[in-house]
Order: C-alpha cells, then structure tokens, then sequence
C-alpha cells in the first residue's frame, strides 16, 4: 500500500512547473515506492493567477496566503518556489510548524539566512532538501558513481562554467514577477546564485570543499528599467561572474557564469581531470558523459562519449530503452524519487539545506572577493 | 470546459508504456486543447499482467478480451499495442464498432491487411492515425517546415539508417512475449517493418514517394531458441534490410537498418540534400537538427548544429525554456496533442492509416526485391 | 649512403603537385631510407605549362613527349598522372621499357584494360604500385592494424561514402584540362572511378574481397557546354553512384558517390561494424579514428574519438608531437616512404596493379549493374 | 628572379625541425615569393648532433659556435631555437651585426630582457619576428578577420586554455636538453611561458591588450631528477597556471594552462563572445572555426563548423582543394612565407618582438600575482 504524501507548493512559475511535474510523474515510473506524492495546495498571492496554475496542473485548493498554507494540518511537505529573498520566512515557519521542506535554490540571499535556516530545519527534525537537480541527471550521477570508484585517481583539475546569452539585449528591463533574477533585492545576487551556484554544488559533490577563491565579477548593461516602478534604475546584480579556487583536495578550480556569451543557452559543463582519467558533461546533450581514461590501450586511447541510456545506467531502468534519452525535466522526477525514498530510509535527501550552506558559503566569498579584489578563504 | 476522450487500450508493453504517458501528460502541457484523454481500461489476456500495469498507470478498469473491450460504451478511442498480426482483426472490429484507433506501427503484417484495415476506417469514417511518432520530434518537425519553405531547392539525395546492437549475442532467444520482434509469425517481418519503417515514414513526409527499390536482407544468425517451444528454430525474420530507390522528385535514396551494427542502440539517422541546403538528424542527439546553408557567406559556410529548444521551435513553447532539452517520450505527448486538436478541427491526424499504408507498401517492395533480386516498383 | 630514384612525372595538376610534394618532403622525415627521390624530369605536351611547374617544384628538366621521357635512360621510375584514358598505354610501354611506376587511380578505364596493365608490369617485373592515398593517413593505417588484430571480430557490416558538392551549378562545364573528371571519354565514368573507387579501395583492403553488387547511377545536370568544343553536350558521366554489396567474409556493404550532396566538400567516410567492436573515420577530420569496444566496462562503454598523433600510431613518429595533426598531403609521402622501402626489401608496394585491377572490377560491376538494373558477380 | 635569404638556425630540436621544414617548402607553395630561404648553417655545441640535423635537412654548413654563426657574412638571418635563457644574448648579437632575427617564443625569461632585445633590434633596425605560430592557422586568421570586420560587435568575453597531459608520470626527470622546459633556469617559467604564452599572444592580437589579472599558479610534483645532476631536486617551474582578468574594450578574460589534464595532448582552445556573434577554435582540430552568428533567422540559429579549407580561407589557395585539411606544420610555412613578404613590402612581420612583449608583461604579471596573491596591473 502506498502512502500519500501532501504537497504545498508556493510559487507558480518555471520551477512550480518544473517541480510539479516531477510529483506527478514519480509515481509511474518509480511504482516500487511508498510515498505517493498528492498535489494537496499551491499558494501565490494573485489568486487568479494561482488558480490557473492549480487547474493546469490539477492542484486540489489554492492559497494566497503563505502562513495559512503553512497551518493547514493537511500538508506534510511544502515546495518553496519563490524569490529568494523569501526563502528564510517561509522556510523557518515551515520548520516549526513541523513541514517537511523542499526548496529551491539557492538556499538563501546569503550565509547568514542559510545559517538560520539550517539550524531551524535540524532543530525541528523536519526532512529538507535544496533542489540542486542537476546532481540527478544521470549522465552527472554516473560521473559521481565513476569518481567515487577511485578510477580518477588524485585530481589535479576542475572546471565548470555556465553560460546564456538572453540579457545581451539593452531594452530588456528588470525585475517584477518574470525577471526578479536579474533585481538583487530579490536574488541576492545575479548569475552567482542563479548558475555559478549550479556549477559549485556539483564541484563539491564531485571534487569536495574548496579552500578559497579570488573572483571577478561585471555588470555589463549599467541601468535598465525596473518593472516595478517603470524607471530606468541602477543594475543591482553581477551579469558575470569568474573565479579561481582551490579545493581541499589540492586540486585547481575554474568557473564561470554569464548571461553575456551570444550562441549558448544555458551551456553548463563541467570537467575534472585526475592522474588516471577525466570526465567532462554539458548540459546541452546531457544524456551524454564524455570520459577519457588512461588505462585504456595506448593506440586505442581516446574520449569516449558515453550515451547515458542503457538500464545499468542511474535511473534509466526507470525510463525507455537503450539510445532513447530522457530530458532536463526527468532530473525532478528523479530528486522527488529520492525525496520519497529518504522518507522511507530516515536518511537525509542530499542536498540538505546543510550541504546547500556550503555552495552558498562559496557563492558569498566570490562575491565578496570580487569587491575587494583578493583572496578570500570559504569559512 | 474539457471533454473526455475515454482511451481504451490494448498491450502493455514498451509502446504501452510510452502511449499512456502521452495520454496522461498531455493535458498538463498543452492546456488548451478541448479533448482529455481519460485511462478507461487496459487489456491483454494475461490478467495479472494487465492488472498490474492498470495499477502503476493509473487505468480505471481492466479487460481481458479485447473483443469486450471494443464492445463498451464507454471506450471512444482504442489504442492498439499488440504484436502486428493482430492489427487487422483488432482495427477493423474496432472500425465496425465505431471506435477511433490509434495503431502502433507498422499497420500491419504486409499491404493486403492495411488495404483492408483501411476501407475499414475510411468506410467507418473514424479517426485513425498510426504512432510513427518520429514526426513529432521537434528537430524533425522543424526539418519539415524547413523543407515545406522551399529553403532547400531541387532534392538530390536522401539517406537514412536505423542501427541497433541487440541482437548479436547469439544465445539470445526468439519468440514469446518480450522477444515477438524477433519472430516473423508475430512481426511479419524483421528489422524492416521495425526500424525501416521508421526511415521510410520520415522520408515519405519529408521528401514524398518512393517509385521503385533495390534491396538486400540477411540473417545474420541463422537459428535461435524459440521461447515458445523451448526448441531451437530457424529465424524467420531479417536481422539486417538495406535498399537503394528514386524518389518520385527524381532523388536517390539510400535506406540501411540492422540490429548488427555494434556501438549503435537506436541510432536513427537521415540527411536530405537540396540543391541549396541539406539537413541531417540523429535520435541520438534528437534535441538537434544539422543544417548546412549554401545562403551563408562564404568563408563563413558550414554545418550548423541547431539546440531546438527555443519557443518558436515546433512544440518548445510548451516546455521549458532555450537550452533545455527534452526527450524521446515527448514525441507521444505531441502525437496525442495533434491527435486531439484532430478531433476539434475534424482534419485527420497524420500519419492516417492511409498514409501508413504507403510505408508498408514500400516495406513489401523492398522485401519482394530483396527475396528476388531484382527492382520493383512502389505500386 | 643513400641511393638516388630518377623520377619522371608525367602531368602536372593537382595530383601532380601532390605526388612532387610527396617525394621532396620523404627523405626529410624518412632520413633511414636508402632510396632519395630526384626530380629529374617532368613531362607534358604544353611546353610553357610544364616549364613553370618544373621551375616551381625543381624538376631538373623538362620533356613534351612522355615516349621520349621514357625512352631516357636517367629515369629511374615514371609518375603517370594524367587523365584515366592515357594510362594504359603509358604505363605498358613504361612496363616494356622496364621503368618502375607510380599510376594515379584509378588503375585504368575498365577491368579489360587494367588485366593489359597487370600482365605488362608482371611480365616486365618491374616496381608497381597504385596511388589509392587514402590507406595511408594514419587513422586509416591503424584501422587497419586494429581489424588484423582480430578486435572486431566477424564482420557484419561495411559502409562507405564520399560525398562532395562541387559540380551543382549548372554552368559548370565539362570536359578540358581542368573538368576531364566530368568528362567519360577521358575518365571512363565520374564519381564511380573517381571517388567510389577510394571507398572500394579501403574497403577491399579492410574487409576483404566483394561477391556481388546491385547498383544505381544518376547524372543530374543533363546537358553541359564541353570546354574543347564550347558546345551544350550530353553529360556523359554519372553525378551519382549508389550500390549495396555482399563481402566474401558474409558482411553487407552499402557505398554511395555523389557531387551533389550539398555542404560536403570532400566527406569520405567508412564504418566497420564486427561482432565486438566497430570503427569509423571521417576524411574531413583525418587525423581521428572512433572506435566502439564493446568489451570496455558497461557503464562506460561509448564511441571513443582517437585523435592518431601519438608516437606509437602509424607514422606518427615521424612528424612532430601529440596532439598535433598532420593533414592530406602527408598520405603521398607516406606513400613514397613505402614505395621506397619496398625497393629495399624487394617485397611489393600495395596497392599493386593488381590490387588496385580488384577496385577496378568491382567498379565495372557496378556500372553494369546500374546499367542494367540486375545484381552482378564481381568475377 | 628570386633573391636568396640565407638562414643560419641555432638548435637543432623541436622547434628547429618544424622551422626548418617551413623555409624548405615555402617555394614550392608561395613561389610568387621574391625571397627564397637558402640553409646556410645550422649551429649548435654538440658537433655530432648539429651535423646529423644538418645533413637530415640539407644545412649547406655547421656551427658549434653561435658567435661564429653570427659573425659570418654570408648569414642574413638568424632562427634563435634555443633554450629561453640564451634568447636575450644571442638576440642581441644578431642586432648589432646587423641580422634579421627570427626568434622562438617567449621572447625572453621576463619582460627586462624583453625590453633590451626590443631596443636593441628597434636600434638596429632590423626585421624581426617571433615565432608564435598559431596566428597562421588558416582558422585562427579566418577569426581574426571576422572580428576586424565587426561581425561580433562589442565583445563581452574571451576565454583560453591550453591543456596537456605529458607531465603527469611522477618518474619523469626534468631538464637537459630534452626536458629544459620543466626547468625554469632554462625556461623561466613552467607553463605560463610555455603554453599560456601562446594563448595570450593571440587573444591579444584577437582581443586587444590586457589591463589587469588576478592568478594562481601551482607545482604538483614538488621533486623530480635533474638530468645534468641525477639527483632529485625540487621543481622550479608552474605545472598549471590560471588567470581572470579585464581586457582594455572592458571584456573579461578567463586563461588556464596545465600539463595535468590527463586526456588532452595539446588542446588549445579558445572562444570570443560578442554582442552578435561568438568564435571557438580548437587546436586538436585545427582546420576547423566554429562561429555562432545572431543575426541567422532565430529557428535555424546554431553554432556552425566551418571547415576552413576552402579557397577563399586565409592561406588555402596555396594548399589542396576544399575539403583536404592542412596541419600543424602548415602554420610554420605561413609564418616564413609572410616573413618573406614583409622584406618585400618593408612592413613589420607581426607578431614582432615589441608585440612579444607585450606578452611577456602578461605573462610577468600572471606570475607576480601568483606569487603575491594580488591583482596586478599590466603595465
């Protein structure tokens, strides 16, 4: 017998969607499990507009009020899908009324609320997770599988960068309901919490802590118009972001974000290179891990491209056949299986809200280097 | 309002699987559309089985006729997943009885049953399409507005190869529920009805009729353990179908498919040459379409690899956002989607079985001229 | 103390220049050899044109009759590099004159002119060999080593193209100095002999031996002013050549030709596919092999890209560094390196005339069979 | 008439055999050239080697003294192809007798000598080059172009590496004359000077000059056996180096350069990101630039691969035909035969070595910063 497990979620937009989905779909490609996700609420504060986000997607009731969702003896999880900077409210309420939380990324504006948030969820004893899905694409969790078998050996280096090209236009304004991304108040930061955040969760996932950071940060388009007051305002966030590290590990890091590099989408690619093999992933074919491994035949050696689709590959039992790829959406499906398993087990879901501190303790010494141009060390 | 479409479906297999996602996600991405498929009822003769898959899916009811199934009142489209020998009686019971049909490919067994199953649905005058869901790849939508444009000229060559790997292992047996495939009794015929079939739906849409074919089979392994009988059998199937034809334009074409080509799990491959731009494709990487412009600049020339995954890209609106691909499901939501607009607009939803009885007529060319040597024409 | 080689060439066009480039860049990089080439003489019947070629390349003289050049006896070895229809009689009185020879391919206009070749350079046993290149770029070479060494296992398939885009314009002409390629009384046919015969080459020498053929030809542009006559005449090679074969080891094969593929310049390719393992190569990036094993781990098995610039690849330790690629013109050199070593060992440098009489039979087999539309034996 | 341009080399390894291969077939290709390299002497202090390169290439004469070389009158220009630390005194010998001076890059150990050998050769007024060879790839000059042409608009960012793989085995000794460039009395740094050099020399040329870096260097190995003593001493050079930094027109740089990234033989890549279009080039695939452009229609838009061998690419009428590639040597050729012509036109052959300083400083101030863990200026 299946229990059910009811959702609260807060927020409508591309990531409600995303997570939505990822509800919805558990249950029939992963029957083996208990909990049952039930689409109970979703709450926003435009009752209009929340409502056509619960008919869409066949959410029970809607709220329009946060606090009240958060009361209802009927929700034992709640999915926090707003702007960051309310993330810390909504997440400490959560942890005493005794939710369960899953919330998007990043944890918080900064270390200090991510710090708060931690020691609410652990003090309640509440379940939490940080939705850094793309540690759920196959082809990145076969990267961790190969990594943690030893087969890289010592690593020497990493890189990662996250590249877009949609804020080149001028006339393209600031914040509102579509485009707080790009209003600090409201993100915190620019393209260091939104992508380089992505890149530095799998970096310590993959490769472990980094020690320090020296960064550089651009904002590229001074002023654009605010939706909100229709003036054209200062731009509040970083357009880009670059920096140098070093990991405990010894080994060397590179990264770098921007929403400034004209023909990429959204290019999110890593490589580690080790003493006796490497890996590289892209986003943009991410059913496929490249590896490159030593120990293969000298005249034979070469990079392998690894179409991350056969049944012994993570999650894919779940899905088609041998060559048939799944797409950037499965990776949900994939973090609220594991979400419900962690339920089952009493294991944390990682990332916790602990582990997503640490990116975030990352995020905030790169930005706090790129002010004052040196090095900073992640406390 | 929404009105419901009450699918009833019959099989449960890997096409089962993928249809029934389609039917239950479409209404969650496409909104809009005034039809809802609702999962009446399953069946199949195993009523464990079929029990089973009702319960993970989520179908209201479970038959173990299909006969009984076609005679509910409550069963507006049925969707046939069965081994092909038993399309026709299925189809046109389901025709006689009123019921749309949604057929998986290929129609049927060989031309003469698709005739048949044709009158049938044209005499009954319901709606009917066939899942050559390939079509529904947005790369491949997108080379087909592409070609519709005009942008690529005169047509020269079209080439396309569907290769697979699974079947070299010898002990692999043949026959019985999971391995039909590999049985011609249940098939009709081997990779061609299976993979070329594919190819030869593409490129009649993309580039119209074939006139006439030259083709070869093998069978690579000459005997198999039925599982049926338990005895080893002669295989009765083709392991590997290639063929040379003229297009009714006046272009060449070149078909290969085998489940012999190591290294390749489902590479369905095409290219198209016009006198002015070429396209190619790979299910591979199906998120991408290749185009070469002879319109570009000069030193500038060269393949370009386009990411579909923008909004103006056939179907993207109603996903994510640029960069972020999907996968080979998806072509069933969008097959569904069009099936159902279909029914609001009264146009047939291709491909018909009208036009899934042209692919069958060149799949029998190309066995006849394969068993005779000789060239025969598409008549 | 090396010795010196007497080269006559015959011609001075393309292959002209690739073959000159060929013997003046060997001893440079094949410094143990004992044979040096010395241009001594080019030969051809426009005074002023050979003049300025012997002066650009550093021929010490010229001639205007190649009888005469043969008839020299300070010629050593003779280059025949002129139009298809002049090698039979140049190479048999080269044969007679007992000077070795260097033929451009392919070996001659049809089969019964090759067997005349074949049986005067036997007869008169002197040094012969056929420049089918492409056996010696690097990544071919170790194709080869790898398929020898048994890697892949039985073969089950063999696919070739060469695909180019040059001759799409219509008032493109045909015939004179520069366009004989398009002319059959000077070529013997076009891309069947011109390009096709590369692919059948290769594949001869990689996988053996071709039973039979089932054929089509196309020539598109119908009608093309003849640069001898300045009239429209009838095109009277083929544009295009498509075929599909049985190997005498029980492998399919599939080869297809064409100048009409737009946006390919000169893509000649190959894939091999056996029971463990399978190649490819691409001439638009020479300087890789892919390579699928399958007996690499599961989760890691994917199509490797060899980039053939190590030491221990073919030839490789001869240039410079790896990572570094080599390019086209290096096949020619290694060509003359091999020939060169031959006469040291006194074994034969293949392809032989011969060998190359096996292209040529299996290019006339295709013609006849696209001719008459039946399969042909390749006797 | 051609004149004679009598070369005098000094060092015989690497670097000497891929120059000396560029002055012997530049006539052949470029033979509209005035100038013609004649080998006069090849110089080094061991006689047995020096003689041994002399007589495999076709040095009319030798040296074992540079001073001598110098001193001849029958020397009009000098290849300096020795170790960095002797750059400055031989550099300086050749100004003030008058010679032309073609030295291999860095041009010096730091910028100081950097700036004596400028002035000296400024002072003497003689022509000058330094051999940073990849701004001759035809793909590399083809992105130069596009960029002079204003086709990417305001550049946002430019990004570089150069990875290597070579150095990994912890049993590999440093210095000699095989192993000078682990050894930074020879070389004067480790990677910075070696490969990052080569990345910084042409995204200056691409991109413009560099104001400021922030910079990480670091030594994996710490000890390896010192081939002049045979004892194990520590590693004076930087294994891996990595930088951010502003470019002048306010675009943001990213550089690393490593020989630990196992998997990669010479991968120096590059991208340029501009308002309208982005370049990327790749040295293991070196006739190949990738260009994305903004102003294709948005359905067709995506990064294309420009296989830059056609006649109209920068350098490819002098080679084959479209499709056939050149390598790594070519760019050498290139090199020799623009030299050539800036002793006709009387023209600096850039990059000179004031435009190698300019590097030097880059490569100077990297390193200080690695050292200091501060941003520094580039003065």
């Amino acid at each position: 017998m299946t229990k059910p497990l009811n959702i609260g979620m807060i927020g409508y937009g591309f990531m409600g969607r995303a997570h939505t989905n990822g509800y919805k779909r558990v249950g029939d490609f992963f029957p083996e499990l208990k909990y049952r996700p039930v689409l109970k609420a979703a709450c926003a504060r435009n009752k209009e507009n929340i409502q056509a986000f619960a008919d869409q997607w066949g959410y029970e009731s809607i709220e329009t009020d946060w606090k009240t969702l958060i009361a209802r003896d009927d929700i034992d999880a709640v999915d926090i899908c707003v702007p960051n900077n309310l993330h810390k409210e909504i997440a400490i309420a959560c942890a005493e009324a005794g939710k369960m939380i899953l919330c998007e990324k990043p944890i918080a504006m900064n270390t200090a609320e991510g710090e708060e948030m931690c020691q609410a969820v652990e003090k309640a004893g509440v379940a939490n997770t940080v939705w850094y899905n793309y540690r759920r694409v196959p082809a990145v969790t076969l990267a961790k599988q190969i990594i943690d078998s030893g087969k890289l050996g010592k690593i020497f280096h990493y890189r990662a960068n996250f590249l877009q090209d949609w804020t080149i236009a001028e006339d393209l304004p600031q914040g509102g309901a579509a485009l707080w991304r790009l209003d600090a108040d409201a993100a915190g930061s620019g393209v260091t919490g939104d992508l380089l955040a992505h890149c530095i969760d799998t970096a310590i996932w993959l490769n472990g802590s980094v020690s320090d950071v020296t960064a550089m940060t651009e904002t590229f388009i001074k002023e654009r118009v605010h939706q909100e007051t229709g003036q054209k305002q200062k731009v509040s966030i970083d357009d880009a972001c670059a920096f140098l590290c070093h990991f405990k590990n010894g080994s060397l890091g590179l990264f770098e974000s921007t929403r400034y590099a004209r023909g990429h989408k959204a290019l999110y690619t890593f490589e580690i290179n080790g003493e006796n093999a490497s890996l590289r992933w892209d986003l943009h074919d991410l059913h496929r891990l490249e590896m490159f491994d030593h120990a293969d035949e000298g005249i034979v050696r070469g990079w392998k491209s690894i179409h991350v689709t056969d049944g012994d590959h993570p999650y894919m039992d779940k899905w088609w056949v041998p060559g048939l790829q799944i797409g950037y959406e499965h990776s949900f499906v994939h973090h609220v299986a594991d979400f419900l398993k962690s339920l089952e087990s009493g294991e944390p879901c990682h990332p916790t809200f602990r582990d997503a501190l640490e990116t975030q303790k990352v995020c905030d010494a790169v930005l706090a280097s790129a002010s004052d141009r040196s090095w900073h060390s992640v406390s």
